[in-house]
């Protein structure tokens, strides 16, 4: 039998189940109640979410919200007030995670195959759909709300992030580029236009690579749909911008490799990542299995490991408090833009969207997650790296 | 019977020996030749130097500069292009050097009365000495050559480093500061008069301490003889320069255990180390046998290993190209008033310390070492930390 709900989401039996009773404590740490009517409280609608979470963590936490088993004024607050809490260090383990994060250590779950398969499933929603949401150079990583220009849109702000990158890189017309993993071509197609650039590009998503070789149709632009593993030549430049956190903790090492092979011995590359706080080999669940599979955020610790004996870091930039607002700018571009999408996608799509784009903006909010910027070089530049911001 | 020795070092006796031969070839490698005419190059005045450097690997090659065995024009060019090279990564590993190796991962090399030995050693030359070697403010670390106030000179440098820390930090009138490891007091003394702050320094060195006290008498500063491990009390900000490259691999934890614990929720803290490109974990052995004993350089994998958990990383300046410049500023004033010391030290100690100097300012230009400002807090700073520089 299916238990009742009321208004402030209580159960209408007598008795508090006790999934129930454990959850509200559980939630009540991070000041989180349920029924409330504060922004970031919760509304229960079926209590099904109770023991969905209970038995599965986040994941259930996420598949229920998808479900339409709950909902909050403002996802992202409660996110954040959720993970500033450390909440989800105080969820047990559950077997099924401990399982996940044995297979991820044994098995390189990021083959050439499978990465594919994950660039098919998030980045071939369709370029309509990603226009809709991203700025008009349809970056699709954290932009700068800072800088020289003072940028206040997201426009503004994605043009400040390519910008910076180009800087802090000291690009000068003629240099050449290459770009690991280069999304819609927006990198490339900026480095071009603004500095004079050749820029050669890796990508494996067939319908990105489609868009950018048309949007750079007429700029000293390569753009290969071929995995980043198979780059070739030597560049004055590498540059890899939000494609790191998706290659898998067991390729990190040749990750670093491809990009030290690939740089003149006096040159400097760019590796713009997300990051975690911990080292872990596993992302959070749900975001691995309905928005990024096989994706892993690297930790500080992680990413030196990969790269050591190859590369000197000059510099170390963590611009997370900026992904935030990236994210909340994408979510009121996707609502707004929702009613063409609506009828393709439906309605457990848009939740699934939601809680993505609130649970991501509430973990940089709550700065459990960062947005890393390293600039490295082979030798060390003689006389130090100045720094760029 | 001893080989003769020519002018431009080459041996007398017809065959040249082995070792030479061996030593002549390896520094090859790097563009150093033997009785060459480059400032860079060496001239070998006893062929000792041959065998020692090859049995003993760079403890040898510093042991025999200090007997005066061999010299170079200038020394911190021909360390540069060693390592540059990267010669000691050629040199073969020796027995004596894998039985270290092994004794600082089985020992806890760093215990409280051996910390205590260490400061005896080195500090205690006496406050005479490093006063006539260093700036005004008495800082045995790292300057910093850039900055607003554009400094040109090492006491202005001095002093836009611990104004950046002091910016860095977002110092405050009436904020309480923890130091760990305050040598003279500068950074105290700096912290109090230009920022009203509240500083609580703690150091193992008497004589250091006795100064420091002097110092800082008249200004709202507390320095305590006791180690760092002994902090008491919770302050809004934590700083430590030059310190935590001393206090060995296996105290790295407790390092940052202690400044975690000392910061208030909201609190800042900065952690100015000499740092090395690769996690090892024993020092250069000359360096250790004579000027640092049980220091260790560590690499950001290991800084990162250290604080996993307790911080979030806000900021990493990389300032190692400004070591060189300070290193030569010290030799400059080392040598011009090395004749007040010469009675007391002696010759041996004489070439000692310049091997020293000459050694670590190449390294720094080498890009082998580098210099680290981490800003870390404890659960990330609402909004992101905005770079100072």
């Amino acid at each position: 039998m299916m238990t009742g709900i009321q208004q402030d989401g209580t159960s209408t039996t007598a008795a508090v189940s006790g999934s129930e009773k454990s959850i509200r404590e559980f939630l009540a740490i991070a000041d989180i109640r349920v029924g409330g009517d504060r922004p970031w409280d919760i509304h229960v609608h079926n209590p099904e979410f109770y023991t969905r979470f209970l038995a599965q963590g986040t994941l259930g936490l996420g598949e229920a919200y998808m479900d339409g088993c709950w909902d909050s004024p403002r996802l992202d607050e409660c996110f954040n007030k959720a993970m500033s809490a450390r909440l989800e260090d105080k969820l047990r383990l559950n077997w099924a995670l401990a399982v996940d994060l044995l297979k991820s250590r044994l098995l390189n779950r990021q083959n050439k195959a499978r990465s594919k398969t994950v660039a098919k499933m998030h980045y071939d929603l369709g370029n309509e759909f990603y226009r809709d949401m991203l700025d008009p150079r349809m970056q699709y990583t954290c932009a700068y709300w800072s800088g020289p220009t003072k940028p206040t849109t997201l426009a503004e702000a994605q043009d400040a992030k390519l910008d910076l990158v180009c800087r802090k890189l000291g690009l000068k017309p003629g240099m050449t580029v290459l770009e690991l993993g280069c999304g819609w071509g927006g990198f490339a197609h900026f480095a071009a236009e603004k500095y004079g650039c050749h820029v050669t590009a890796y990508n494996i998503s067939e319908e990105q690579v489609a868009y950018a070789r048309e949007y750079n149709k007429d700029l000293p632009v390569e753009i290969r749909l071929q995995d980043y593993r198979e780059a070739e030549g030597t560049y004055d430049r590498v540059v890899s911008i939000g494609m790191c956190e998706h290659v898998g903790m067991r390729n990190f090492r040749v990750f670093f490799e491809t990009i030290h092979r690939s740089l003149k011995e006096d040159g400097m590359a760019l590796v713009h990542t997300i990051g975690g706080n911990r080292s872990v080999t596993n992302i959070e669940p749900w975001l691995g299995k309905y928005i990024f599979p096989h994706a892993m955020l690297p930790s500080i610790a992680q990413l030196n490991n990969a790269m050591e004996g190859l590369f000197t870091v000059e510099d170390w930039h963590n611009i997370g408090a900026d992904y935030d607002k990236t994210l909340m700018a994408w979510w009121e571009n996707f609502e707004r833009n929702w009613p063409k999408h609506k009828e393709v996608h439906g309605d457990r799509f848009y939740r699934m969207w939601v809680y993505y784009l609130a649970l991501c903006a509430g973990s940089f909010r709550a700065r459990k997650n960062q947005l890393w910027q390293m600039v490295i070089s082979k030798n060390g530049l003689p006389g130090g790296y100045a720094t760029v911001r």
